[in-house]
């Protein structure tokens, strides 16, 4: 019965940019059959961007579940349909605590619940960037490249994406490095549909400044340009950020929360806040794609928020862990690289992840992963993180390797033990 | 802070097609307002699609909760991604469970958990329909409509939906009639992207038979176009069908099985089983635009699925309580209704749904739908289940409305009277 169609059916254009296998697909499908070949061996595994489950924060979970249970209130999340918007109970507590934290003054109105961050993103590319009626094509812009990859496969038309070449602050003798938005490059006018970034920054673990990000969004607003900032790993929740950071807040901002950094990620909750005619495109939107986001992820944060419980564990639980493991990684490279060698770490202000630069490395991040592989290290190339960018000559995107601080801290000093010699003797060659 | 942006950022293309609040939409919405005017006043609502939470479904599901909070699953389940195709566990059960039952022959290639069957049905819209590389625009096809409203919000392009008008028959005595496909005018060919229909039917409670299926499986297997079968009322579980139904498979025939009628509404649990070309390509739209389907619904309906619960709650509960319904409904219809006029019950052979077309009416399906409102009865006006068809001078579609089986006994007598008595008053002017 199953024995498949003789050919393929033909695909629409968004099918075929939808179904292509580029970037960063490609390579954890490639980590993905790397792992499974070596099931039994021991692996270095320092790719994932999954989230390690901490006791504490299974415990938050499972007990709000057990109070679900015993509560009436199990039937009504689980057995209805719900409304577009999102569950009204997180929607309030999410009104409420940020009304109280950061006096925004919003109401429902300003709070969307989507399945996920990723389909917030999803949902705004393809809303507000694309064709217009008049054949314009409206871009998505990322001020700041390196960012996140998956930026790079939200958008239905792949000529919409677009980022800039950023600028780069050295410090030699600490082997740091930092990137900055470029702002005699960036452009943001009439072409432009929305304005998205990451802070703190997966794969850089960079935090934009304040200003930076008031400088963009005052470029947005005088085009009337919608800017998501992707908070997934902000204050106050998850709070992975290791340096202080404020929240900016403004008329065409929407913050984007994700509850998968702390340890829902397999119920997919994203929360926009923004102003209401934004959000009210995203619902439309949302609404006949899905229908709504499912509800049993949203009754536990509402429970998790509003008890003060979620921004208890990021202050206690989760900044604390990534933020030694962050430190780890410092003391790693310094103590393992060569010093005469131009490796740079990116400033780790945040995010779970580690940013590795090789300066005029002879192989290319690919070949270099490649390499690893063979002395069972897993690292993420860095090429992929760079959507939108259209620089070929640029090499320093070619030099790069992500690292996550999800590893237990031996598998963290090991990877990097061997990454420094494996890159050593790609220097010496 | 969030007074609102003076202008609403420009949309795309896209953005306006999804925020237009059209067809189902726009009533709901009226729906809604009409329901929140008339808090603790008594309105008999026979409109909803929220199916009722009955105790036993309730009991089902809370107890998977409490065993999955028992076992060491429930950290891997909540606080872990998981692989964009789904969740192992529920991908095993619905290989093993229809392999065993109907010997499909199939493995976990051919299924695939998706948010919610609307987004499944959104992926497939717009991967294969919309406008190929080379500009040709490729059609959904609805053959048989009315058809479920939603078809008519998925694709990103309206022109690409296109829908048929039916055959009908009628039994002027019985005051029934059915539709069938009209497979003289039923156009699939070069330009057709999917095939899409639900059965059972929302709104009309048809079956379309075995015979019907084939044929448009065939049809649709000569230009390699896949055929979606939208089976969220079907047997074997939510087991909504009140005449016996076979389920239909075929090379390009993907069954499409929703988890909302079980009384999992809340968690958006979409399957689909079918060719695992048509498989990947889905799966690879649903990653990139949402990385994967939320878990815990997942875990639980493998449960379910797997101590063969779920098949014994469609048997048991769901469909004897609907199907009392149906019956009460067709009694109601005979013993309020004047045999002189010329109303029509469409068969009930499934759904959760009844649906009457009063032939002839002087007034449309939304004035009607006014006039009832303001005796306190809200039923849903007919017309906007006719997603696609461009048949402007067919009066029959604005002759009909949908009536929902939810409501209790009572509700559902006192509504059909009112009814009843409306309708007499029309046809009387």
């Amino acid at each position: 019965m199953f024995t498949g169609l003789s050919n393929p059916p033909e695909l629409s254009q968004f099918g075929e940019k939808m179904t292509k296998l580029s970037g960063v697909r490609a390579i954890m499908k490639d980590i993905n059959e790397t792992l499974a070949q070596n099931q039994g061996a021991k692996l270095i595994n320092l790719s994932p961007g999954n989230p390690l489950i901490l006791p504490k924060i299974e415990a938050l979970w499972r007990n709000y579940t057990e109070e679900m249970l015993k509560s009436g209130e199990y039937g009504e999340v689980v057995c209805r349909y719900g409304g577009s918007r999102g569950y009204q109970p997180l929607i309030d507590a999410v009104v409420e605590y940020f009304n109280q934290k950061y006096g925004l003054g919003i109401s429902a109105k300003n709070v969307l619940i989507t399945p996920g961050s990723q389909a917030l993103y999803f949902y705004a590319v393809n809303a507000f960037c694309g064709y217009t009626k008049s054949g314009v094509l409206k871009k998505m812009v990322l001020p700041l490249v390196p960012d996140y990859t998956g930026y790079g496969g939200i958008s239905l038309y792949e000529e919409a994406v677009t980022s800039f070449k950023p600028k780069m602050t050295i410090n030699e003798t600490e082997h740091s490095f930092k990137y900055h938005a470029d702002f005699e490059a960036l452009k943001i006018d009439e072409t432009t549909g929305c304005v998205l970034f990451s802070r703190p920054c997966n794969p850089t673990g960079n935090i934009l400044s304040t200003e930076e990000v008031q400088h963009i969004s005052r470029l947005a607003e005088e085009f009337n340009v919608p800017v998501f900032v992707d908070s997934a790993y902000a204050a106050p929740f998850p709070g992975l950020n290791f340096t202080d950071m404020n929240l900016v807040f403004g008329k065409n901002i929407v913050h984007c929360i994700s509850l998968s950094k702390v340890g829902l990620p397999g119920e997919r909750v994203g929360i926009a806040i923004g102003d209401e005619q934004i959000i009210e495109v995203l619902e439309s939107f949302m609404t006949n794609s899905c229908i709504h986001s499912s509800r049993y992820g949203q009754a536990l944060a509402a429970k998790a928020m509003s008890s003060g419980s979620l921004e208890n564990l990021a202050d206690e639980v989760i900044r604390p862990f990534y933020k030694q493991k962050s430190e780890l990684l410092q003391k790693l490279a310094k103590q393992y690289f060569s010093p005469d060698l131009p490796y740079y770490l990116h400033k780790t202000e945040g995010s779970m992840f580690g940013w590795m630069w090789f300066k005029d490395l002879p192989v290319t991040d690919w070949e270099l992963y490649k390499k690893l592989k063979e002395q069972k290290v897993i690292l993420v190339p860095g090429s992929t993180f760079f959507p939108g960018l259209n620089e070929p000559d640029w090499k320093h995107q070619r030099e790069c390797l992500r690292i996550s601080l999800t590893a237990s801290d031996e598998d963290l000093e090991e990877g990097i033990k061997i990454l420094s010699e494996v890159v050593k003797w790609e220097y010496s060659l």
